[in-house]
């Protein structure tokens, strides 16, 4: 600890130290419990007497600042005294510090990048509060109740035993080679066919966006979009200067001729989609409609990105068929994770694409963070090797179907006709669509009143549609709550409709205000 | 696996399994040793008998691309066939593919940025290759054979068993409480003050320069950075469009009379300095020099960006007081990293920064990668809390002090008289000046073959200086291995010299070409 002592004071230097110290706990800079130095230490570190120090922490105490204990040191006060805490007296002054400077004005230095992501952060909808009481279908993650933390944590013990001091230093920006090898495997199940070369390990999907953001997009080019989408995805082109042109989906997946008519019109960097486990709707592109989106984005030489989430959660006979796998005309930039079918805080996931953009992608992935953890990518490969993960993974989908399965059946069973949503086929949430009346903005304090949360509709839309949707997420609510949820969902609906029944109806102003 | 299976074909089912397996195994899309599917499993997926893929397996063994195990299954052979191998028979068609349409023109879609980072990759000196007869000065890292690794070991086993879950699950993109907490602490040592909620956690100091480019730079912006320098940094900031002037080092820290004219003329959005172990020079600024430099930039508005390497690693009597310590009109953005005291492949770092700009960086920093492992964060607490860290860094300082120590011993006693180099106080490296006649570069090969590696000075400078210039990293070093090491490199530029001067003198144009 370094504490600036004048000693041309007259000022004593032990209640100099005392008193610096006593800022620093006011202050919070030393927080209740934390230790202080030995007085040895500290005398040592200031060119101070030992006794001065001593004398310093013997007032700290004595004022409530410090106790100490006998044979451990000398430790701040998980109270401090009376007008100590934040909001009562004014902090002693720091010896020397005179005034202070006037303070900088950084909103006049912020990036254009920088004031989007302020204003989408805003825009962004907060997840409710919930404690035990509220049953949450808000969450789109995975159950942690699910995980195979002792397995991981097994497999992460060999892998530093065998080879930690190279996991631990600096490692290529490409990936650990063995993990890149057993992804070339695994994705020959979907009928992805990627030379481990092919494949760049990032921190997760998310990481991808962004790299295949700043490898592709400059402000004010067109990026076309599903819609709804994830809004994530959406947030880092936008902060990238990207105009959002959205191609809405139906049944059977992004509607082509919409994107057709885009691309004779525009000309966008990049169409970005979810074909086979849709966030929010939990549905899958058709074949059919695959075949048409490749063919119309090929005619116009314009990349997809494909968000492949992972194909392993379907609750079908079978995974959909990733656009990447008919790719022929290497098109397709697919993102992949383990934050579904593992664990999300590992933040592991890969890029497959052509050599050309892939080899840029390293490049930008190389002076973004230099590479991703050798270590978890290790582990991740023991654990994927083992065939641990398709054990985990087997377990998680049959307990996922069966939550949906829970999830439409109560939809069936105590919506109002009017509401509608979609039938997931992949994927851990489904969209509802409200009756017309009703916002789902406003109906969210409603809801966790009931005890009740989801993720109102807004923010997967590209400009403020979506009021009247919802998206139910069910892969991290226990199974025997998910009718209990629904109903209570279903009343705060139904209290709210009588509320907007008995309510002026909205002015809308259907001619322009002159 | 998933294989494209047309019934409408004359061609047996068995046959098109075959043929298609062949075609993944010459284009090592199944690598050697990988296992085939068990065939139960694959005839299931494609929906043909279990004899059909069976019979597939026996046609691909007999030609020698595959071998079966008896008890446990079908592997892909470790050499195929001759003619198999990459530039032998063409491969085989897979069934359907006709035509391949057009190859998409990826580097007409690039953007300005990664045009810039493509071309700066191209720029960026490649470590020589090195083999255990090649003694190495060249690479920035701490000395695996110095890691702690067991002792992480321990630490990563009690946290996931205390609390995995929540550390594998999503967590807040700030970082991991108590680590914020921990660091808050740790900082008071170098007289730094910062409350935890001043800090954010991130992927090493990497994604420190990224996010921080990120919030304050749009395309044309101008970044005063001192020089010599950190590439990455400096790659970063260019990639993000900046035009970067240069301010130069001197032995007391980067020339502020230059920087002051420079903030009078231009507006540059960040100044960028290494104040406390400098790299490549292993200098650290005087105090004198600090006290200017923070004035200069408080009269000027514009922010410093404070790499701190890490303080802990000095060769002196007390570590360096970083800019941030005296930073009263908060104009400094610190960067910490565990990358040179602890662990680089953990990829974990920290920025300190005033609220506005923190918040900012925050919010980018979940776009980035939504948040940094809380599992590697939890374990590093863990550590730092149990005064592992602080062992292991006195005993690291220790070592690279010894290994400094040897270097300029030898460099004394070997160099040539017109040779001279920096006297380091902290870090890792210093830069020697080579006799004028003597490029760096050129020199890399001829030192190469005689068993000694450095890294050339130019990427450490803006715009194509630094070629006389060499960095020497000491700190993976063997203490053992240093003076014939510099021996070796004092020979080679002994017989660069010879060579120079029996060379007709280099034409220099002094008249421009007309």
């Amino acid at each position: 600890m370094n504490l600036r002592l004048d000693r041309d004071k007259p000022i004593p230097l032990a209640r100099q130290i005392q008193a610096q110290l006593e800022r620093l706990i006011r202050e919070r800079l030393l927080v209740p419990g934390a230790k202080l130095p030995a007085t040895r230490e500290l005398a040592q570190t200031l060119g101070v007497n030992r006794a001065t120090v001593a004398l310093a922490y013997e007032e700290l105490c004595a004022a409530g600042f410090a106790r100490a204990h006998v044979g451990q040191g000398t430790f701040v006060a998980d109270a401090g005294p009376v007008g100590a805490r934040p909001g009562g007296a004014a902090p002693a002054a720091a010896p020397g510090a005179g005034e202070r400077p006037p303070a900088m004005n950084w909103s006049a230095l912020f990036s254009r990048s920088a004031q989007i992501i302020g204003a989408e952060e805003a825009r962004a909808a907060a997840p409710a509060r919930t404690d035990g009481q509220v049953i949450s279908f808000a969450g789109g993650m995975p159950d942690s109740g699910l995980f195979p933390t002792e397995a991981f944590r097994r497999v992460l013990n060999q892998v530093i035993r065998e080879e930690g001091e190279s996991l631990l230093q600096y490692y290529p920006a490409g990936g650990y080679p063995p993990l890149r090898a057993y992804l070339s495997t695994y994705l020959l199940r979907f009928g992805l066919e990627a030379r481990p070369e092919d494949i760049l390990i990032v921190n997760g999907s998310q990481q991808g966006f962004d790299l295949i953001a700043r490898t592709l997009l400059d402000p004010g080019d067109v990026v076309a979009i599903e819609e709804p989408t994830y809004p994530r995805a959406l947030q880092v082109f936008r902060s990238f200067g990207a105009q959002l042109v959205p191609v809405p989906w139906d049944a059977g997946g992004p509607r082509v001729e919409v994107l057709e008519r885009l691309l004779e019109r525009q000309a966008p960097k990049l169409f970005y989609c979810q074909p086979s486990a849709h966030n929010p709707t939990g549905l899958a592109m058709a074949p059919e409609r695959a075949r048409r989106l490749l063919a119309a984005a090929a005619r116009h030489q314009v990349p997809i990105v494909e968000d492949g989430f992972d194909g392993s959660l379907y609750y079908g006979a079978r995974p959909a068929t990733p656009l990447k796998a008919a790719d022929r005309g290497e098109l397709v930039i697919y993102i992949g994770t383990f934050s579904k079918v593992l664990f999300p805080g590992l933040r592991l996931g890969w890029l497959v694409g052509p050599q050309p953009v892939l080899e840029r992608l390293q490049a930008a992935k190389q002076l973004a963070d230099l590479h991703t953890s050798a270590l978890i990518q290790a582990a991740v490969h023991r654990f994927c090797e083992r065939k641990l993960l398709d054990r985990h993974v087997a377990r998680a989908r049959r307990e996922y179907a069966r939550r949906r399965d829970l999830l439409l059946a109560a939809l069936r069973r105590r919506m109002p006709a009017e509401a509608t949503w979609t039938e997931p086929t992949g994927g851990f949430s489904l969209l509802v669509t409200l009756p017309p009346e009703l916002d789902a903005e406003e109906l969210l304090p409603q809801a966790a009143q009931r005890g009740v949360a989801f993720t109102p509709g807004a923010p997967f839309f590209v400009d403020g549609d979506g009021g009247h949707a919802l998206r139910l997420s069910f892969s991290s609510v226990a199974a025997g709550r998910i009718d209990e949820g629904v109903r209570r969902l279903a009343e705060a609906i139904k209290a709210a409709r009588s509320r907007e029944r008995g309510r002026a109806p909205r002015v809308r102003l259907a001619v322009p205000v002159v």
